[in-house]
């Protein structure tokens, strides 16, 4: 019999609508008209202002007949046309795909191709590589191309299309009534992952899944209303962790960067009172490593203070203690692409704060928890879908559950389903999980070194290496051996000035490791890293076949 | 044809779970385990407790046969036992119908029998009339009473059932495995209106309303985690404002309180760092009446501060005054029990700094604009279903639409179609919404005078009577009139030690308001008032008939 909690009380539009991030940026404009929304260069933009120009790319993008679930990609650094395309796209009921400006001619032009772009937004410093990606593209599908200005950067090399974004926006309405999507399952974006593994798979997100997370950047930082966040995290990545979306919600302030350099942000904060920023450990790296005149009155400025999450690597304790002396509070934060950037958090203990700061860094290095409002994050045995025991020791994957996850792959539901198989999201990275519910990286799947029938962790043998003071930078990967199987092989960038020889590292590393553990190979020299500051360890891959061993 | 964002990329176990407040509960216990979440007079409750408390409970409770939709009943004032409910009795999928304990027999009769209850957890001070309503009961069906013991309150009049509170959580398991929701649309709570006219009604929420409400309560506050939440508001008024699954979603802590009195309040704020409460204008006037010893330090603890929601009624002037002498934040919000609780919020504009404490008092009188993850709060004309202009002047009614709305009204289709007629929720209040889109009500559909065919909103006067340095409190109604149909009769409650005449409050309101909408009667006395402080104008409006008139 049916309940009579479930008689007669049905949804209706009264009591239920889509879950949406675009329902964030209706609110700030509402609520907040007058309030500042947008800074880059000499432009002030309001919350009023971006929400009438975001109908009106939404209004011409109809006009020129892109809507429900076309694809929109975009090619933009961290510029206000970046910030408009997270809602003016989507409330044209289309998907916003944000391409990686690093990527070469081949890859844009496989992504436009796979993602079936009807529209494509450009930003005059890539206008070149998007041309060769055009010729290489084989759709023959139209494709309408928009020519971003920016003064700051300058003229572009060659105009692509006939409409300029400023002429875009022109042409449509300010009062534009866009409505809701349909579902709240609905596609939003897309995005696609780094694929050092055959093509780059197309991971596509769900508005519910971007406002839940979104949400969940505002629980972790406590982050209060009219925050001034500063772009040094790349849009195209993951959707900047969603912040677009959280900014709005906060009726923040985006201070946009065309480019990551220490005092173009030392100069934001100053200038703008910035409170939060995201990125890669290079990023905070930068800042701690500037020179000290260059962070000079830092301190009191981040009384209260300036808040920084990094994820891609767990930050050494050089950094936490770096950013502490400059008044900074760092967030060590853990995601991928396919759950819309940061699923786990390192929430720091009220019990740490007497500890050292080794400890600290060494308690504050492990990925940690769940996401506020993700439902689950647990280190799972693969081949038996049983969590391991939480002992600090047992090795099993990172895997996860909740509203925080992408709808699957597009195309491709093989990977999908082998992605989401056994009701849990597979992330392919090796873990433990400690008594206290913290989950460590222990390695990438594919990323660890099996030497003698021995597992050695990529990510331990690096965390010694990183406490080394003349390692800036470092990469383990395995090299081939006739004998071991495999070895490790490590890759040092080194601080300017310092002095160091392969032998002082293996030796530092003998202290702190196991003898199979030590790298039998040292490279010096410059890491290849992609955009957002992530090491490509397939790089180092090819190269650690022809480095020369070290007798240990 | 199917776009390619909705081919195989269905919902699954890993990419959408059930949005429920039980959720935070269980990240609050696995994240803050050993961090307080109770304190109840000598007792202190971790998360990592409660958390086993409310698992014990649900584990009981489905012990006892009671499981999905089945209502358990809790006649219980803000006390441990009323927080745990709030999760254990949804974590056995049955639903919670706290009960106003103020209520008569009859009235609580009522109620159980409608909700169809199946438990009932009682406090000893409601043992005696729970006691009379169970005579009053025409239900055949069992009901397991539960007797909560406290020692606080002392021992209760009588023993109502075979079970203390106690010995049902240790029939429980503390890691009983409890479930999500099958559908975040299931029904978590029944909470009743007044029902100043008819019988009340039954209004169910669902796990989705109580989440959202419940993050909106977070981003209005910018509330951080580890607040420390006091409970002035009951927690069967609209399960407080949502603020038992708000508070765990902050890993907070919920101080409990029997009763609301100046002295416990000053000293809970002083003893445990109380951080923010909730209440009706009576509880904010008890603080800023209080003896000026009482008071005394508030303003330094309040660095930061305490900050406080009002609801039922504006905040006059000089309430906003004396709270901001005590150094606490005042914030207006408005709603119903069909909403949850808030559900539109007077959001303070940083251009409103500069003016003096009228002007800001009456900006901030109005009921603002809709609450942070609302979809709507419109005024509209409830002919057309329009919206009125935003004038500030054309009257229509508060209308709202989005997740925080009930699914309903139990077993009464008729009301709850009505209610929700066009698409949006009728409030029944009447307002103007100004330019800046801030919603003012001008009266309940059902409180509004009709004098010789003018509308007269019995709050416009009561604001000019609030205004009067004299008066505490004051309500008008309708007097029937031979000559005019109504006219105002105003109900006044004096300051201790002041004096006024009948002559000087219509002589104050000449000043301010046109003839026709000055009291032609004015009474003395104490107001009679509801157990969250709302004056009880139904009454008045029995008393109005004998009053006297006054020639004007």
């Amino acid at each position: 019999m049916t309940s009579m909690y479930d008689t007669r009380l049905e949804r209706n539009e009264a009591n239920h609508a889509p879950l949406t991030p675009l329902s964030f940026l209706e609110r700030a404009a509402e609520v907040y008209p007058e309030r500042l929304a947008i800074i880059h260069g000499d432009l002030r933009q309001t919350w009023g202002q971006t929400y009438a120009r975001c109908r009106q790319l939404a209004s011409s993008l109809q006009q020129h007949g892109i809507g429900k679930n076309d694809t929109v990609a975009v090619m933009l650094p961290n510029t206000p046309p970046m910030v408009e395309a997270h809602f003016g796209v989507p409330m044209a009921g289309a998907v916003l795909n944000a391409l990686n400006t690093r990527l070469d001619p081949e890859t844009i032009a496989f992504m436009l191709d796979h993602g079936e772009a009807k529209a494509l937004i450009v930003d005059p410093e890539f206008a070149g590589v998007v041309a060769k990606a055009l010729q290489l593209r084989q759709s023959a599908t139209p494709l309408l191309l928009i020519d971003v200005e920016d003064a700051i950067y300058g003229e572009a090399s060659e105009r692509l299309g006939i409409l300029t974004y400023e002429q875009l926006l022109a042409q449509g309405r300010a009062d534009f009534e866009w409505v809701l999507p349909g579902d709240e399952w609905d596609a939003i974006a897309l995005n696609y992952t780094s694929g050092t593994t055959g093509n780059p798979k197309g991971v596509v997100y769900h508005h519910r899944g971007a406002a839940v997370n979104a949400t969940s950047n505002v629980l972790e930082w406590d982050m209060p209303k009219f925050a001034v966040y500063l772009w040094t995290l790349p849009m195209f990545h993951c959707n900047g962790w969603c912040f677009p979306w959280t900014v709005a919600l906060r009726a923040g302030v985006n201070v946009c960067l065309r480019r990551v350099e220490a005092q173009a942000i030392f100069n934001a904060i100053k200038t703008h009172g910035v409170t939060h920023y995201c990125g890669a450990p290079i990023v905070h790296s930068l800042l701690v490593n500037a020179p000290a005149a260059m962070k000079e009155g830092m301190q009191n400025l981040a009384q209260g203070g300036v808040k920084c999450m990094v994820a891609g690597a767990a930050p050494p304790a050089s950094m936490i203690e770096g950013m502490e002396q400059m008044g900074f509070d760092l967030t060590h934060v853990y995601g991928l692409t396919e759950v819309y950037g940061p699923v786990t958090v390192c929430a720091k203990q009220e019990s740490w704060n007497g500890l050292d700061v080794g400890e600290r860094a060494r308690l504050n290095a492990r990925q940690g928890v769940r996401y506020h409002l993700q439902r689950a994050a647990r280190v799972i045995n693969a081949e038996t879908m049983e969590p391991v025991p939480e002992d600090g020791e047992t090795m099993g994957e990172i895997m996860l559950r909740g509203n925080i996850a992408m709808k699957g792959y597009l195309k491709n539901p093989t990977a999908t389903d082998e992605a989401f198989r056994g009701g849990w999201f597979h992330t392919g990275d090796l873990a433990v999980q400690y008594p206290d519910g913290y989950i460590k990286i222990k390695d990438r799947s594919k990323d660890i070194i099996i030497s003698g029938g021995e597992n050695i962790s990529s990510i331990e043998v690096e965390d010694v290496l990183y406490r080394h003071p003349a390692v800036l930078a470092a990469a383990v990967v395995a090299k081939p051996d006739a004998k071991w199987g495999e070895t490790p092989c490590a890759f040092v960038e080194i601080k300017p000035g310092a002095a160091v020889t392969a032998e002082d590292i293996v030796a530092h590393c003998k202290k702190h490791l196991a003898g199979f553990k030590v790298p039998r190979a040292v490279v010096f020299g410059d890491l290849p890293k992609t955009s957002t500051g992530k090491i490509q360890k397939f790089e180092l891959r090819k190269l650690a076949g022809s480095a020369d061993a070290i007798d240990v």
